[in-house]
């Protein structure tokens, strides 16, 4: 009788690797969030007004688990690795602000984004703020080689992000290209995110090297993960709009993989799509469907799946555990978050 | 006979503070440029172009000149000051590409800004980039104070500039909030400029301390001036449009001077005008007649002088000498500028 699966008792969820990781680095989490709320004040009050926005409210904070759970990972037993971690958020917080500047989005995280709410202005000035936090933050911890990998690694972001720029509406954009411009953007932060702590914990280079393999792959995986969302996400759980990479002309992996198998008419319609001002939603339509035809999103996620392999394959230099297991698992739910 | 003037040998021009200032450390300030040329360079080709649009083309080096003389007075032997010089550039330039997104200025140094040329999103990652850049050269210095001070630096700069947003057109902005705010997104620099030669140079704390207040006293005054020529300078000497603060709304001192005169009338005149969205050359031209009719750019000036009196005085604790005198002429100097 169908009515008495009501009255059956409630079976409890079963928690995904993303819970478990935070649950099992809470503690280190809260002093975490406690730093970054801390550190984002200013006696000048539009500052934490708008970092709060983006960087209270916001945020699976999946950069500075990965440094939390790495420090665990290397055996860590200070505390640099707060700071560590507030820092890395503040790096990638400063680079949302003015990436939502650059990409002209309305929306970040389901919710209007700050240069929508405070204007171009106070988005870049906070940024720049947030920015300079970070490198007092790493300051404290005494650390010259955190301040090199992290500074190193602040430029290779905004060269990766002049790169995309170049490449928006570059049909020379190749697979190549397009993963140098991802590794930059997306993949450096990881990688930077795992292997400060192996520089705090003074582990061998070989270890070092591994956790930047891990956070890199890691990395890597993510961004193609967020690219093929962009065409096949469900908006309400992804907190932005699909679609958004197309209309903003920017060439993903799903359509670098269309397009190769794409038939002539095929190729003139991503052409002259891209070569237009702006996309409408008819357009965006044809391109999905296009995508679709040729697998692209299905392909981008088995190039995501190569890359948690390898992200993996990174840990095994580590005893196996508890943390070495959920930094694995986090690989799977990147990959599968939200199909 | 009038004539014979033509005839007559002509005189060597006599060289101003700056030009002195330049030819003392010509050999120091040509490692800081090949320095700044190596340094912005990056396989994604706009940042070069957009950087060099900025860094190689224009300006007159002042804050670099600072960091130089001042770790000749400090008696440093090593070779840290050029790449201190060039992080000081860098973050200079980095500021410079920001604030011409947050004040929608075309023109700087007498030149389109690069936001007129390659747009809003490219400046502010060049911007991220070179702010980047100046974290690892100061890596490279082996120098955690330097790095902290100029990281703390960095931060209070971009809060002067909100700040400064906040400030538009919010008649409660008394000399005093001015004041604070110039000293934050200009002064702190100039300070900082200053310090960092100490700090590589092991001098002992009140010299230090000396080094950072004279900056921040030739900060200040240098804001002030600018102020001032924003109301009384040349266009063609000073590369900027007179009445540019005017028009983006800004109150600044020679304002506030004529503000704290003037009649009702004249008060409602200030009010209006800087609650209009945009303002005419014709409220430009009222304007200008008020302060001059109150001595508002005079009074600025005065004021600039002051502090001018201030950095020489600072520099009492150093032994006479060279180098001592040109950084107290460069403080004559910048009041006299373009008047």
């Amino acid at each position: 009788m169908a009515l008495t699966s009501f009255a059956e008792p409630e079976q409890k969820p079963k928690l995904n690797a993303m819970d478990r990781l935070e649950a099992a680095f809470a503690d280190g989490l809260a002093e975490v969030n406690a730093l970054i709320i801390e550190r984002m004040q200013s006696p000048v009050g539009m500052i934490p007004d708008l970092a709060s926005h983006l960087v209270r409210a916001g945020g699976k904070r999946l950069r500075p688990l990965i440094t939390l759970a790495a420090a665990d990972l290397a055996g860590y037993k200070g505390d640099a690795h707060y700071k560590l971690a507030a820092t890395v958020e503040f790096i990638h917080s400063a680079t949302l602000l003015h990436d939502d500047i650059v990409d002209g989005s309305p929306m970040r995280r389901g919710k209007p984004a700050a240069n929508t709410v405070w204007g171009n202005a106070p988005s870049v000035l906070v940024g720049d703020f947030l920015f300079a936090r970070a490198f007092s933050l790493m300051v404290e911890t005494g650390r010259l080689r955190v301040l090199d990998i992290l500074a190193g690694a602040s430029s290779i972001i905004a060269e990766g992000e002049v790169r995309q720029l170049a490449a928006i509406a570059n049909f020379d954009t190749d697979e190549q290209e397009y993963m140098e411009i991802i590794e930059a953007k997306t993949a450096e932060l990881f990688a930077s995110a795992a292997r400060v702590s192996a520089v705090v914990a003074d582990l061998p280079h070989a270890k070092e090297v591994a956790l930047d393999r891990y956070g890199r792959e890691l990395g890597l995986a993510f961004q193609l993960v967020d690219d093929a969302l962009d065409y096949a996400g469900a908006q309400s759980k992804l907190g932005k709009a699909v679609g958004d990479d197309f209309r903003e002309g920017k060439i993903t992996m799903p359509v670098a993989k269309a397009m190769q198998k794409s038939s002539t008419e095929e190729h003139d319609f991503w052409i002259k799509v891209f070569r237009k001002p702006t996309r409408t939603n008819a357009d965006l339509q044809h391109a999905m469907s296009l995508i679709t035809k040729h697998g692209g999103v299905q392909a981008t996620l088995d190039q995501a799946r190569t890359h948690i392999a390898n992200a993996k394959s990174a840990l095994q230099i580590f005893q196996p555990g508890k943390t070495r297991t959920l930094l694995s698992d986090i690989c799977d739910f990147v990959v599968e978050r939200s199909f």
